[in-house]
């Protein structure tokens, strides 16, 4: 799970767009985003992805649009 | 979804006793906490719900076992 805390006036069609680049570009780092969610008047995001590292994870949102999370943690689902 | 920062030692057989105990008593408030990630060893926990508001989840946590978040944030899902 990884938390971005975006400026204000970022909207969910900006970070639908960066989601989708996550998505064209994530296969050759074994990455796979899942499911995100973002607070727009806070301008915090939420992404949850599985990788076989956060550096992993951070890579393809570097190479896919340049807007790296603030921090990453490794977490487990509860059940 | 809500944030907990939560003391070195806690383990996941503790959070998902107090999920149970969230799930034993969130329906008077009309809250469905639906998932939940968990950093062991950074003790950060994750919670989404659907919740009428953020002080209804918030009641819920307490009253279940008064462990309260301690940043509430009302997110859209992405898609």
């Amino acid at each position: 799970m990884d938390v971005h805390t975006v400026a204000a006036g970022v909207t969910i069609e900006d970070v639908v767009a960066a989601h989708r680049a996550d998505l064209r570009t994530q296969a050759p780092y074994d990455v796979r985003y899942l499911r995100y969610w973002f607070d727009e008047s806070r301008g915090r995001i939420f992404c949850l992805a599985e990788a076989p590292s956060a550096d992993a994870a951070i890579a393809v949102h570097r190479q896919a649009h340049g807007l790296v999370a603030d921090e990453v943690f490794q977490v487990q689902e509860g059940s």
